[in-house]
């Protein structure tokens, strides 16, 4: 029986969000009785992901290239640094190309429900970033829920000691709402917005 | 920017049922950040299934081999076969072993709200099964739901000018209900009391 290869492929996609073990199977028949439209172009589509994006080691953006196309460009306001929580934030915001300095991606929020500790994101490289000087402003650009928030209040705190100036994106970001969901006019008149933290 | 690979695996992935293109991009983004322990098994296993599977060109089960080794296995009773409308059906069935025959797979069911038509099914390598001589007894195997019932309806009107035994599940398949969401217990007792259609 083909149970080995299926299970395999079961228990990889089951890992996938929104899908369970259950729905896990269907899609593997789904992908066998679609091979040609469904089954091959996921594959190459995925080998591609696999071989040719990276995670940039400077911003956690995620690029065909290390430093990410932001990170290298000569043209970016390397004085304005935007900190989001994960890649999907910044690409919305980078999109409304109104931000004309650098990122920097967290790769999430604290969570004391989902144990997500202030060690398990890249805050240290976000410290020393900002440390390492040339920096005139920071952008907590955190979503507006109850973790991002206290993440931004977090940042805020271990941002404290350095000189620069602290901002965080206006209320226009609707409360509970999640940045990458917004549409570019709410984005844009909230990063407008923006006023200093605290 | 990453987009054009990004965007593939995005449009891909929101061909898998139950994922829709929002749901889409959130996978590929948790597939970057698990890249080791989500995104490479995934793109392992679908390989192996790439290469590994076949769809038997007799029954239409999937299996290693063509012909599966149902169809291959010379202790099967060959004047016995099961007709089902999906691999999942003929996986769950022949999970409770109670069944001795072959096996014939209809890729799905006949459904005027999803425009599927006999020529869609794999009706006609069934009536060449039986064609052939040397079966007995066909069990229409089909899902207790409206859907599987017309199928079944429509294999008996073609079926019935062979000299066969032509028998259905019995009750003890919940009415709506999906062969292969149901216990082996109840599988085997409308199996064991299964009887002549019409
Ligand atoms: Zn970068
Ligand atoms: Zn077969």
């Amino acid at each position: 029986m083909a149970s080995q290869e299926i299970d395999a492929l079961a228990q990889a996609l089951s890992r996938l969000p929104g899908l369970g073990p259950r729905s896990a199977r269907r899609v593997v028949l789904h992908l066998m009785k679609k091979r040609e439209t469904v089954l091959q172009p996921l594959l190459r589509a995925l080998e591609m992901v696999e071989e040719r994006l990276k995670t940039c080691s400077t911003c956690g953006n995620i690029d065909t290239s290390d430093p990410c196309g932001i990170c290298a460009d000569p043209r970016r306001d390397t004085r304005a640094l935007c900190v989001v929580e994960d890649v999907s934030d910044l690409w919305a915001l980078d999109r409304s190309r109104l931000f004309p300095g650098k990122y920097h991606v967290l790769g999430g929020r604290l969570s004391a429900l989902d144990g997500v500790r202030p060690e398990d994101l890249n805050i240290d490289g976000l410290v020393a970033r900002v440390a390492a000087g040339g920096i005139d402003e920071v952008v907590l650009a955190m979503n507006a829920t109850l973790e991002g928030q206290t993440t931004a209040h977090y940042l805020a705190e271990r941002l404290e000691s350095y000189p620069i100036r602290l901002t965080q994106l206006a209320h226009g970001v609707p409360v509970g709402g999640e940045l990458d969901y917004l549409d570019e006019g709410t984005l844009a008149q909230a990063l407008r917005a923006r006023r200093p933290v605290g």
